[in-house]
C-alpha cells in the first residue's frame, strides 16, 4: 500500500457563534444532550452557497477542533463516557489523527449569511469547513453502539437501575 | 468580522477499497440506493485507533473528493437529483469550498487495519480523513429534506404518480 505522503489544505467557510468559551462547559459523556443554540456565520464570498438550504431541517456542520492542544502518542483514549479506552475512531474525541468534528445540528432560521441553529458542541469562535443537508437516518432497530451502549449498561446497572 | 486567512492541513489515515473506478459508474440523484460493499483499509500507524470499533453497526466516514476536478467559479450548480440549480451547501456535490466527502458506511467486519463495508459511494482509492461511530438519528417525523423532497414530488407527478 502507497504511503499517506499526500496532504489535503483546507480553509475556514465561516465561523461558529456559541456560548462556550471553554471545553469544560461543553456537555459531554452519555447522556449529554446538545440544545444549545447559536449562529453559523459564513463568510460573504460563500453566501450563494447556503441557496435554498433553508428547506432543510437539520444540518451536518464539519468545523476544527482547533483548541484541541498538542496531540497524544497514542490512538487510543478514554472518553468521558466511560472508564476504560478505546480507540479514536470509536470514540468522538478531538485528539484524532485530523481534528475535524461533525455536528448535526437543527435549522431554526437563516438571515442571509447567518444560520440560527440549535445542537452546537463547539467553542466559539470553532472554524467551520463544511455544511451538508442531513437526509437520512438510520433506522434504529439497525443500530448498534458498541462500547456506549456497554457502558451505560454498566452505569445503569451500579446504580441499582 | 475576522477574514479566513487561517489553513488547515490534513493527511489520509487510509484509503477507500470500492468497485468504482469512474464517477460515472455512483449511483447518483434520487433513489439512489448505496449498497455497494468494499474495504476501508487503515494505515498501520493508526491502527490501535480502531480498537472496538467492531461493537458499531454504523461509522461516518471522512474523505477528500481528491478527482473533483477544478473548482467551479460559483458556489451555485445544478445537482443530478434535480433540473434546479442549488447553493454547494443544499447539496453533496463533490465541488465545494473544500472538497470533503461524507459518508454513513455498515460495518460488516474487521480484518486487522481493513475494515469491510456496505455503502460505499467512493472511487477506488479516495483518501480517508476521519472514521467515526454513527450515534444516533434524527426522528423521521423531525426531518425535512427541502429541494430534495420537492425534486422527489415533481418527478412523482410527472410520471402521473
Amino acid at each position: 500500500m502507497e504511503p499517506p505522503t499526500a496532504t489535503f489544505t483546507f480553509h475556514p467557510i465561516g465561523t461558529v457563534h456559541s456560548p462556550y468559551t471553554a471545553t469544560r462547559e461543553i456537555p459531554k459523556g452519555l447522556g449529554a444532550e446538545h440544545r444549545t443554540e447559536g449562529k453559523i456565520e459564513i463568510f460573504p464570498e460563500y453566501e450563494e452557497g447556503l441557496q435554498d438550504i433553508e428547506g432543510f431541517s437539520h444540518l451536518y456542520v464539519l468545523w476544527v477542533f482547533d483548541r484541541a492542544g498538542a496531540l497524544p502518542q497514542t490512538w487510543v483514549g478514554t472518553p468521558p463516557a466511560d472508564d476504560r479506552p478505546h480507540g479514536v475512531f470509536a470514540t468522538r474525541s478531538p485528539r484524532r489523527p485530523n481534528p475535524i468534528g461533525l455536528t448535526v445540528v437543527e435549522l431554526l432560521g437563516r438571515e442571509g449569511t447567518r444560520l440560527r441553529v440549535r445542537g452546537l458542541d463547539m467553542l466559539d469562535g470553532t472554524p467551520v469547513l463544511d455544511l451538508k443537508p442531513y437526509l437520512s437516518s438510520v433506522a434504529p432497530e439497525a443500530l448498534r453502539r458498541g462500547w456506549m451502549a456497554e457502558a451505560e449498561k454498566r452505569r445503569s446497572d451500579a446504580a441499582g437501575g
